[in-house]
C-alpha cells in the first residue's frame, strides 16, 4: 500500500496541523511549573504576567553616603552664609542604601559638608562630627530614593510570554517575589529510522549513512526551549517503528520521526502514523522538505494525541522542517512568539529559477562589498549540509514566483549578527587550497572570508560587476607567457586593480596511489582505457591544460571525460580518488589531501586581483597583514607544492 | 585608609586589565577540552579549526530511487525510439542514498522508466522487472551525488572561534569526526557583600536590600559562556571578605566582588584586592558605573593570578559592568569574537545631557513611528533596574560629548530584535491603571506597549511632534466642561485625530488606612497637619485639581506639597502609603493598589487620541479589538473605580 496524499501548500499544513491541535486541546501553554529564581531561570518563558508583591526601594533611601536632614533647615545657606546644624537632633550619618529617618526629607552628600571639629580628622571621622556646615540649601527629596523609585507594588513587572533574561531576573527580585511561573519545557522525542544509518562513531562502510539529522533536531529542540531525547536507530521494520513510535509517544508531547531519504522510506513513515493514529498532512509544497509528514498519534493510556511530524531525511531538509513546523509549535507551547531571525534586503548576484508550486527556501551567503549588500544564492541539494553551515540567511520565494533576476533585491532572515555581514570579505575566482588557511587565519582577526570558486574567469565577472573584494586568479596568456595581466585589459577595462602575488604553485596530473594506469603526461590522455576529469570552462587551470593540448597538438574531442567538469581542484581529486575517473590536472596539495599520487608538469603563479577602491579600506587590511605574518606563511609552507618567495609582490600597483 | 585613585578612561582601564592578563599568560583560550558530538555540544565554541576526516557523501550515492546504469547505454532513447535495458547486467535498482555499482555512472529516477512486464504490478513490484524501457537518454553522473559533493576530506569545515550552531553538529559529523576539540568553560564566582544585603526569600524589613546582583551576573556569566557559582552574602567584615575572595580564586578562573552601593563599601573591596593581590584600577570613568575596580589575585597554591572584577553595587551599574568587562573576557577565554549586538540608528526625542569625562551608557526605548525609528532616553538613575528591563537599546555617548540635542541621531545597540522595535506601540500621555493591563493583553497578539507618562498636555504634544501612535488624555475644559477636544484645536491645530472614549474614572483623595488626619475634601489641603503631594503640570489630574481649587477659591501656595510633583497615579500612592504626604488625588485604582483609603470627589473621562494617519494600519488593530474583547473587559471592570460603558466610542471622527 503506497500513501500520497498530493503536496499541500505551506500554509496550509499550518493551518491544519494547528486547527488540529486546537482541536484536541494542544495550542496553548502545555504546562506552568513554579522554579525558584535563580540563575537558571534565565531563559525560561514566563507563563503568567508578574506582578510586583513590594515597591523597590521599599523605603525611602538615602542615594548617597552623606547626612539626611530637613530640607527647610538648609533654607538660605549659600557660600557666604552657611547653614550649621547639629548632629543628633538636626542631622544624621547615612550611607548609600540606608533608610531616611522618618523626620528626615532630604540628603546632604558628605562631600558637600564640613565638619566644625577643627582638629585633624580622616574621612572615616568626619562620619561622626558633632556640628556640620552647609554652603548651598537643598530641595526636599534631593539624594534619596523614594519608595517605588524603581518598581511600585502591583505594577506590571514582566508581561507572560517574555523569555527571563538576565536583568528580568533582578528586576522581579526587586519586586518582591522568589519564585517564578513559567511554562514547562516540551518534551520532543527524536526518532532516526532507516536501515542505511549508523550511529556517529561506528566505523563506516559504503553505502553507510552516518546519522546526524537527529543530533541537529535535539539542538535544535534545545535551543528553541524544548527538552529533547534521542531514541536509538530504527531499521526500516515496521513493527519495530510502530513500537518505538507508540512508546516516544506516550513519553514525549511531541515526536520527531525522521524517515529515511528514500521516497519508500517516507511511505513507510506515512503508514506508520495510520496505523498508530491520524496522517494530518502527506506531503507539502516547500522546497527542500516535501515529504514532511504531520499527524496525530493515539496515546497508549487513552490521555489523549501527541502530534508526530515526520521530517524528511536529506539534512538540509531535515533542519528546515525544524525551522518551519517545530519551532513555531515549541513557541506556542511556551506562551511565547516564534523567534523573529533578523531581516535584511541584499541585491541577488545570480539568476535563481524556483517551482511556481512551492514556497522555495534558498540559502544564501552575503555581504557588503563597496555600498551594495550582496546575497549569493548557495547549493540547493537538500543533501549538502554545508549550505546551511555556510549560509547568511535563507530567502523565502513564494508560491507563484519562478525565479528571481540579478540585482532582484531579496529579503533574507539572517543565520548570523548583521556585524558579520558588514566584516566579510568576499573573494570570487579561482579555488586554491590555501583559502581554508586564510578563513581560518581571518577568523582570528574578525573577518569572514566567503568564498567561490567560478574559475579566474569568473573572478574577474564578478570583479567587473562589483560582487566581490578580491579574486584569485592564474590566467595564462598564451601569447605572452605572463599571467593575468592581458586578461585585465580585456574583463577590467575601467576597473584599476592592484595585482599582488598570493603563491607560486604546481600544477600535474592526479592519479590513484601508485599510477595504476602508469600515465606519464597529457599524451596519455588520448589512450583509450584512461578517463579523465576536467576543470570548467574559465578555470586557470582549464586555460592552462588547453594552452599545453594545443602545444602538443592534441585534440581535445579525442579525450575521455572532456566534458566532465569539476569546479575545484579537491572535486577533481576527489572524482579520481573515487575512481570515477583515472587522472585530472590540478595543485599538488590536492594531490596530498586524498592520498593521490602527483606527476608535476608546469609551474604557475597565482595572483590576487584587487580593484582599488577596496585596497585601502580596514576590510581587507588583515589580508596584507597575513601575507607579512609568520605563522601563516609557516602554515602555508607546510602544503606541499606552494612557493612562497613572491608572496606580497605588487605585480601592477593603483595609481596614487 | 581610604583607597581612591582617580577615574580613569574605559579604554585605559580595557587596556590595563588586557595588559595585566597577557603579562600572566591569561588572555588566551584557558583550557581546551574534547566532548563527543551531541546535542550538548550546541553552543560551545570550536578550540581547534575543524578538517574534514572524510568525505560526504563518502561514495557515489544515488541521488533518487531508481535504477543505475552506464549512461551510454541510453544514447538515442527518445519518446519515439525507446532504448530497453535488461536488469542485472545493464540496470540495478537503487534507493536514494544507496551507493552506486562500480560499473554504472547514473541513475534513471524509477517515475522515468517503464516496466515490461505487462501483469498487473505494485509500485513494489516494478522495483524489480527484468526489462525496462526508457524515453529518454542521461547524461553521465545524472541522479548520482558524488563522493564529496557535500564535503570533501581535508577542507575545511568549521573555523575555530565558531560557537556550535545544531546544523553545524551535522557538518561535523558528516565530515567523520565523532567529537570536538572546545574551550572549557571558564568558572567565574560571584560575591555578593554588604550587611545590609538579604537573600531572595528571606524576610525584608526596612533598610534590607534584598541581594540579587548575584543573580542577574551569574545569569549573564552563564549567557556568555561561562559557568558561575555563586557564594554566600558577606557582611561589610574584612577577614570574611578576604577569606572568600581568597578562597574564589583559588576555585575560579575570574572573580566578581559585588560591593555594597555605598562609597565606603567598594573602598572595602579595593582594599580586600590590595591585600590579597594587585589593584589595577579603582575607579573607571563610565556612567553608570564609577567605582569598578580591577585586579588581580594570588593564588593560594602559587599557581599564579585570578583576575577580579569589583562589580558597583547599584544593579543597573552591575550589570553594565557585566557587558562592558566580564562578556568580552569570557570571550576572549573562549577563544570567540565578543558578542556583537545588532545596532540601529534612531532620532533622540529628549534632549540628553552628559558628563563630559566619562563615557555615559544611556538605555533607551526605541520604536517606529510612521517613517521615523524613535529613540526615547529612560531613567538614568544607577539604581533603577527596570530601566534595563524596559531598554530596547543601549547608546553609550563617549567622552568628550557633553549631551544631544533632541532630533539627534544615536546609533542603539539592541537588546531585543529589531522585529520588536517595528511592532511597538508608543502611548505617551496621562498614566492610567490599565495601560499595564493593555500592555499583558497586547504582548499575546505580537505588540509591544511602550508608554511614557508625561501627563495629557505631554500626551498631545508628543502627538504634534511626531512621537507617539496615541496618547492617553483626561484634560478637562473648565469653560465647557467637556473633556479633550477643545485642547485640541490648542495643541494639535494641523493635526487630525480619532478621538475615543477609553474609560470613565473617579478621581478622589487618596489618604492612609483609617484616615488619620480625617480629610474629607480639597478645604482640608488647606490645613497646617496636612502635608499633599501634587501631579506635574500638565497632568489631567493636575488640571482637575486646579480647576476644582478655582472654583473653591483656595490659593494654590497655602498648600504645603503643592509644589512636589509625582508623574504617575502609582507614585502618588507611594508618597502617602510611605508617609511622605498624608494625601493626594488620583484614581481609584491606586489607592487599591498600595492599600490605601479614598476619598471620592469627581467622575473624568479618559479618552485615547490617535492620530488619522495610524487609525487604519495594521499596528493599532489589536488595541480597537481588545476594545470589544470580554476578556480584556473583564479584566478592566475588575479593577476598582473603572466605567466601561463608553469604551469605543467615538467622540471625533477622521474625515473619510
Amino acid at each position: 500500500m503506497s500513501i500520497y496524499l498530493h503536496d499541500i501548500p505551506l500554509d496550509e499544513a499550518q493551518k491544519s496541523l494547528r486547527q488540529s491541535l486546537e482541536d484536541a486541546g494542544l495550542w496553548k501553554i502545555l504546562a506552568v511549573e513554579e522554579i525558584p529564581l535563580d540563575e537558571n531561570a534565565a531563559g525560561r518563558v514566563i507563563a503568567e504576567p508578574v506582578w510586583a508583591r513590594m515597591s523597590s526601594p521599599h523605603y525611602h533611601a538615602s542615594a548617597m553616603d552623606g547626612f539626611a536632614l530637613r530640607a527647610e533647615q538648609t533654607a538660605g545657606a549659600m557660600p557666604t552664609s552657611p547653614v550649621i546644624l547639629e548632629i543628633g537632633p538636626q542631622a544624621q550619618y547615612v550611607d548609600t542604601g540606608d533608610p531616611l529617618p522618618d523626620w528626615a526629607n532630604a540628603v546632604v552628600p558628605i562631600e558637600n559638608v564640613e565638619s566644625l571639629d577643627f582638629h585633624q580628622r580622616t574621612v572615616d571621622d568626619l562620619r561622626h562630627p558633632d556640628l556640620i556646615r552647609l554652603r548651598a540649601a537643598l530641595t526636599p527629596w534631593s539624594h534619596v530614593r523614594p519608595m517605588g523609585e524603581d518598581i511600585v507594588a502591583t505594577q506590571l513587572v514582566l508581561p507572560a510570554g517574555q523569555m527571563l533574561r538576565p536583568v528580568d531576573l533582578g528586576a522581579v527580585a526587586a519586586s518582591g517575589l522568589t519564585s517564578v511561573k513559567v511554562s514547562k519545557k516540551p518534551r520532543v522525542g527524536v526518532l532516526p529510522t532507516g536501515t542505511e544509518l549508523i550511529e556517529v562513531g561506528k566505523p563506516v562502510k559504503r553505502g553507510d549513512i552516518i546519522e546526524y539529522n537527529s543530533i541537529v533536531l535535539a539542538a535544535q529542540v534545545q535551543s528553541w526551549g524544548g527538552d529533547a531525547r534521542r531514541y536509538p536507530i530504527s531499521a526500516d521494520d515496521f513493527g519495530l517503528i510502530c513500537m518505538r513510535v507508540q512508546q516516544a509517544a506516550d513519553e514525549n508531547d511531541l515526536v520527531l520521526l525522521n524517515a529515511g531519504s528514500s521516497a519508500g522510506s517516507e511511505d513507510f513513515s506515512a503508514r506508520v502514523v495510520q496505523e498508530l493514529g491520524r496522517l494530518l498532512v502527506h506531503g507539502v509544497a516547500v522546497r527542500p522538505g516535501h515529504p514532511v509528514i504531520l499527524g496525530l498519534i493515539r496515546r497508549s493510556d487513552g490521555s489523549g494525541v501527541t502530534p508526530i511530524i515526520g521530517v524528511p531525511g536529506y539534512p538540509v531538509s531535515a533542519a528546515l522542517t525544524g525551522e518551519i513546523f517545530v519551532e513555531p509549535l515549541l513557541a506556542t507551547w511556551q506562551g511565547r512568539q516564534p523567534g523573529r531571525p533578523v531581516e535584511v534586503t541584499a541585491a541577488l548576484t545570480r539568476k535563481i529559477t524556483s517551482p511556481a508550486g512551492d514556497d522555495d527556501f534558498v540559502r544564501m551567503v552575503a555581504g557588503r562589498v563597496g555600498d551594495r549588500l550582496l546575497a549569493a544564492p548557495l547549493s540547493r541539494g537538500a543533501g549538502v549540509i554545508t549550505s546551511l553551515v555556510r549560509a547568511d540567511g535563507i530567502c523565502v520565494l513564494p508560491r507563484g514566483v519562478q525565479g528571481l533576476e540579478p540585482g532582484a533585491p531579496v529579503r533574507l532572515r539572517l543565520y548570523r549578527p548583521p556585524y558579520e555581514l558588514e566584516h566579510t570579505i568576499f573573494a570570487i575566482g579561482s579555488h586554491d587550497m590555501t583559502l581554508d588557511l586564510v578563513a581560518q587565519f581571518l577568523a582570528e582577526r574578525d573577518r569572514r572570508l566567503v568564498s567561490a570558486n567560478v574559475g579566474s574567469q569568473g573572478g574577474l565577472v564578478a570583479l567587473r560587476r562589483g560582487e566581490a573584494h578580491l579574486a584569485g586568479s592564474h590566467l595564462l596568456d598564451p601569447e605572452t607567457g605572463d599571467y593575468n595581466l592581458p586578461y585585465l585589459k580585456q574583463y577590467l577595462p575601467d576597473t584599476p586593480v592592484q595585482v599582488v602575488t598570493w603563491v607560486g604553485r604546481e600544477q600535474g596530473l592526479l592519479v590513484p596511489r601508485g599510477n595504476p594506469k602508469g600515465i606519464r603526461g597529457l599524451q596519455d590522455l588520448l589512450r583509450a582505457d584512461v578517463r579523465y576529469i576536467n576543470r570548467q570552462r574559465g578555470a586557470g587551470t582549464r586555460v592552462l591544460f588547453d594552452y599545453h593540448l594545443g602545444k602538443l597538438g592534441i585534440d581535445p574531442t579525442k579525450i575521455q571525460g572532456y566534458s566532465q567538469e569539476e569546479y575545484t581542484h579537491l572535486a577533481v581529486a576527489a572524482a579520481v580518488a573515487s575512481g570515477r575517473a583515472d587522472c585530472g590536472m590540478a595543485v599538488t596539495a590536492s594531490a596530498v589531501a586524498l592520498d593521490l599520487d602527483f606527476i608535476p608538469l608546469f609551474q604557475e603563479r597565482y595572483d590576487l586581483i584587487i580593484p582599488c577602491e577596496y585596497l585601502h579600506g580596514d576590510l581587507l587590511r588583515p589580508i596584507f597583514d597575513l601575507m607579512g605574518d609568520a605563522r601563516f606563511r609557516r602554515a602555508v609552507a607546510a602544503m606541499p607544492g606552494y612557493d612562497l618567495s613572491q608572496m606580497g609582490r605588487v605585480v601592477q600597483s593603483c595609481p596614487d
